[in-house]
């Protein structure tokens, strides 16, 4: 290993323990605010121990689906075991155990901290929403900072152990396909909660949210923390180890060709800039005068980026790096900033698409989904142009540079636009934290005063999720163009191997590739159905049950003193459910890629994966937006609009927010992650399926 | 020309008049039923005026619009006139012109036949079953005889004036332009109608369907003829054109490398074959003993194929042509069966997921939109794969007859898949004849003996529908992976007289061509965006005339004697409302494909194709088939399951209806010739594109 990458990676694991010095001093001041209400605490005990036992029994399954897949990447990657080296079976096993536990330890992490800081929380609006807001955003960026810091030190690890690309695409495969099991379990136990709770809550006896007298209310809040806090995190944890994976292929690749690690080193340069970008970001948020909590969030983004800017253009001077590869991450941080604008028109509750959509709700539900359905097809264009804008400019950019780097500019620039992404995390994480704060605050009587404030803080999270969701779609988008850049390297490594023909590309008009794109197309449709099924018939189960305490428990509906409902019979059945439901989608996306795999060949994969890519992008923005926008006009509409809470447009309304539920935070989500998995199985298998394939 | 080809120029000919007069003699028959009812024949007179009005203004609008892109046609293709030959252009104006004149002529005499049959078939029914079915099927087939006769015959006649397939293309763009505005237009006339009528009358008063009370209830009647006869009679015109000008653009190039005129003369040799074997379809079809409707049209349906593959056999052999394109076309056919079946499974309301949606709505409006969405998405899977293997099929079939042929044998196959399209029109023809002699008979007070009658045929018409969708879809899939291969060859002539670089494909990996794949794939998410915004503003206007009717005019909703609402005014505002929304998403379209084109010449034109492509037929599948799968669900729910009528699930079921019409009767099928237009429109462009774009 050359001196100059050994430099930069020691640089990028020291700034990945700062980062994990940060996280707990974080951890350790919120441990420090104070908390003294006894109810409260009782609630959020049973919060923290219905999140403890999901996340335990979700991680025994998953713990003996990664065993099996480690033991046949052991067998058969990357290359069978009775045709090459056993120790390169051996290094791949063990790099996607490291990779899955890693992303298993974000998801604790962030359990554990969140599950806290929500009291926090809670207890802090007593005394305004400044201290309120700093809780939750402090407990979000534990969150933040552990998975940035994990996946920078992870990805060093790995490389400084093996020095091998193609260890650290089965350690991205282990982050991935957690995180798609994980996505996909917490997904469907946080909507089957939601959606369960309201429906015979809110619809059927007109009892508030997070009224302590629903018995799905825990499991409500348990879900924004397993599905949101978790589920996310290993979420932004494999994305952020997959763009930085795809890059290092590709520049490993280069700097064979070119001699040194320049381009590697420059991959590690980056993100730890990014890295130490988002600590200064967090470190330096504080809510303003006006105390507006949309506004502290956003320029706390504001300051990363512009930090991450300067820094890597100091880095890029002083370490004479390509000022050409340095533009295209800026155009890929620049792009996502306007894709999450752009996302925000389409579900900020004071523009057109959601007073379009209260106002029709008036009609009845029918067409508060024909119009949500509208605006959520319509809201795909500025993000695809956008990605399809920064992937294109980004190889423009890099094209002078020879041959190769236009594939590495474009990874470049997805590395660019997730640089940012400790901040991201943060924010995001800000807002299930401060949505259980909320509930909290409701359950433990706090009073309408900290209610007011803990909605203010909880509506800031909302608006602020559109666009760091825009951010995670975007980079996903130029994340798998990156991979489908290190698929062919793969394959080309393994065919030189081979001594058969390279491959250049994959042409639309060979009928392998269409063939491939077609049924690729197809995979996150499928995916997606399944997940929302799931969801379906969980929710059916939990009403029934939910229906059961209701009619059997004598007071419960009165609210008599004393009287509480079986909450943990509700988390049970989210558990159970959840377990049942969250294998078979993301196995059956993983079947169909070895089946076309072994069907067509590589011409057939690389047709898929593009198919995967364009119909998963499409899909995942469609899912995102439209349930983003029917949330926000129930909102609307509860504000008082078109006849406010009870009306005809808010029964309509309730509906769309249902119906949008899965969508946003279970299908849609999920098909980031599933069009990773799909491109990191390809890459590993592609020795496999160039030579065991029917058509090859 | 060549005798060879000349020969078949003049047998299809002579078929295409055949058809004619076969249509004319159906014609006859149906006038010559007896009809004594005065009430029906006032009614029938009002929906034949209806639909005659909308039908003049709007042919009055696309005159205007045609006009205006013929002037433009004459001005710049195919060359810009002040660097071509202007022969050339005026010829390509006037095939253009042609096209749509055809096309207009195709929706008129569907609408002249369907509003008579219908009144025949209504009075029919008091005879009984047999003679009730004939009236309707008959009248659906003389618009089938019409539109393939017209078809064969347009083409035939540009071929044998003009000798030049680019012409043809002109014809084909001509054609499936006035389709696409007529598609629009028809479909957000009907739906809007459609809806309003049973959102106010179903679902608020709860008085049944057709009544005559309802202001609506004659524009919903004019509906059915605008949009599903005279607008699915554009649409299928349009994509049996297309087919046969891709085939024949690939088989003039051929023919052009190996000499004579073989390859053409084969296309005109299967289409004919395909247009007699329709006639004897048509002729044979009879009702069997046990009176069942389903049973009869689908066995005239497989009359149809199976004499399809007999003659065409025959003419292999005696022609001495290739049997492996024979067995590319023959593939094409199998594989449209095999998909009608596929979907069929999703909207037959005796399995899975009709029963499931049903039993889902009990739980509300957002679980039976939450099923009917999975249901759908799901549905993509079996026709996509099938698209995508009968393109691989045809391709690997034809491959060993050397360079050129695979795409071919894939055009052929799309050739195949179309050549019953003469019985799937009268099929599908069919269904909203007796959809309007159901309401003619609740409306003339014909009994409910004879309402029984019509309900049986109206059914079996919708389960017919699933299967010629799936036809439909299949063979625009496979017509557009054809024109893909005539925008090649056309580019290819256009670069070979500039002497610019021959191209051979479309690499993903080049980001000119993922920058229009990931623009072209959102194209059609908001082309369906704006017709469903469309159906939703308009049914918001009509629902507001309808609450006023019955408000103001006294009686009206007592059902009081001589008590008539204002048919006319709903008319009016369907009309008005459609005209007004027709054109712009039609327009967004053809820009679109021009704005890429500009800016990334050629190859981008190649990836927005794909792209577009397959978004499109994952939309086009998915809306058809939930909207198909919502409306039986509703359908099996009246019959009485989870509750009948007035039951919650009964609730939850309308609205999926809702939902689901302007997906399977506006957006889903106006995506088919969306996809056809934007790659004609490539076609013809392609010296431009070569040209003038700013990155070529």
């Amino acid at each position: 290993m050359n001196l100059d990458l050994f430099f930069f990676l020691i640089v990028s694991a020291v700034i990945a323990i700062l980062s994990f010095l940060f996280a707990a001093w974080l951890r350790h001041w919120i441990n420090k605010q104070p908390s003294s209400n006894s109810r409260i605490a009782e609630i959020g005990g049973l919060i923290r121990s219905g999140a403890n036992t999901f996340l335990r029994k979700e991680y025994n399954v998953l713990a003996k689906f990664a065993g099996i897949a480690a033991i046949l990447i052991l067998t058969f990657l990357p290359t069978p075991i009775w045709q090459g080296n056993i120790r390169d079976n051996i290094v791949m096993a063990i790099a996607y155990l490291f990779g899955t536990t890693l992303s298993a330890i974000a998801g604790v992490i962030g359990i554990r901290v969140a599950t806290v800081a929500n009291i926090k929380t809670a207890e802090a609006a007593q005394k305004g929403i400044k201290p309120s807001f700093m809780s939750g955003f402090r407990g979000g960026a534990v969150m933040g900072m552990a998975v940035v810091g994990g996946t920078l030190l992870g990805v060093t690890l790995v490389m400084l152990i093996t020095n091998d690309t193609t260890a650290l695409l089965g350690f991205s495969f282990g982050a991935s396909s957690l995180a798609l099991f994980a996505k996909a379990g917490g997904g469907i136990y946080t909507k089957t909660a939601d959606i369960s709770a309201d429906l015979v809550g809110k619809v059927e006896l007109g009892i508030p949210e997070d009224d302590p007298r629903n018995p799905a209310v825990i499991a409500d809040n348990v879900g924004d923390n397993v599905g949101d806090v978790a589920g996310m995190g290993a979420d932004l944890f494999d994305s952020n180890v997959a763009s930085m994976a795809a890059a290092l292929v590709i520049a490993s690749s280069l700097d064979k060709t070119v001699g040194g690690t320049v381009n590697s080193s420059m991959v590690f340069c980056y993100a730890a800039a990014g890295l130490l970008a988002s600590i200064i970001g967090v470190a330096t948020a504080r809510m303003g005068k006006h105390g507006n909590p949309t506004r502290a969030l956003n320029s706390s983004t504001y300051v990363t980026t512009a930090v991450f800017i300067l820094l890597t253009a100091l880095a890029t001077w002083a370490f004479q790096l390509q000022w050409r590869i340095w533009g295209a991450s800026i155009v890929g941080l620049l792009v996502g900033v306007i894709i999450g604008i752009a996302t925000d028109y389409f579900t900020d509750d004071s523009k057109h698409p959601v007073h379009h959509v209260a106002k029709a709700s008036e009609s009845g539900p029918a067409f508060t989904i024909l119009s949500g359905v509208s605006y959520g097809f319509i809201s795909t264009l500025p993000a695809m142009i956008g990605i399809a804008f920064s992937a294109l400019a980004a190889y423009k950019i890099c094209e002078p540079l020879g041959q190769g780097y236009p594939m590495f500019g474009i990874s470049m620039a997805a590395v660019g636009m997730l640089s940012i992404v400790g901040m991201i995390i943060s924010n995001d994480a800000y807002g299930p934290i401060v949505d259980n704060a909320r509930g909290l605050a409701e359950m433990g009587g706090l009073g309408d005063d900290v209610i007011e404030i803990a909605d203010s803080l909880d509506s800031a999270g909302n608006t602020v999720k559109a666009v760091t969701k825009g951010f995670a779609i975007g980079s996903a988008g130029l994340t798998v163009i990156a991979l489908l850049g290190a698929f062919i390297s793969e394959v080309n490594d393994a065919a030189s191997a081979l001594h058969v023909q390279l491959i250049t590309g994959f042409d639309i008009m060979n009928p392998m590739v269409f063939f491939g794109l077609l049924v690729g197309a197809s995979i996150p449709a499928v995916f997606s159905a399944m997940l929302i099924l799931g969801v379906d018939r969980n929710a059916q189960r939990m009403v029934s049950e939910i229906h059961r305490q209701f009619r059997e428990i004598a007071g419960l509906k009165e609210g008599k003193e004393g009287v509480t409902p079986e909450y943990g019979k509700c988390i049970e059945i989210a558990t159970a459910g959840a377990l049942r439901e969250l294998i078979p989608a993301g196995l059956m996306t993983i079947i169909a890629t070895m089946v076309v795999g072994f069907i067509g060949g590589v011409q057939a994969i690389g047709g898929f994966l593009c198919g995967n890519i364009v119909s998963g992008l499409l899909l995942a923005l469609f899912m995102s937006n439209a349930g983003g926008l029917w949330d926000n006009s129930k909102k609307y509409i509860e504000a008082g609009n078109h006849g406010g809470k009870g009306s005809e447009a808010h029964k309509s309304g309730v509906v769309g927010d249902t119906v949008g539920d899965p969508f946003k935070d279970t299908a849609g989500p999920s098909i980031n992650t599933q069009i990773t998995v799909v491109s990191l199985v390809s890459s590993l298998m592609s020795t496999i399926f160039l030579t065991c394939s029917i058509f090859h």
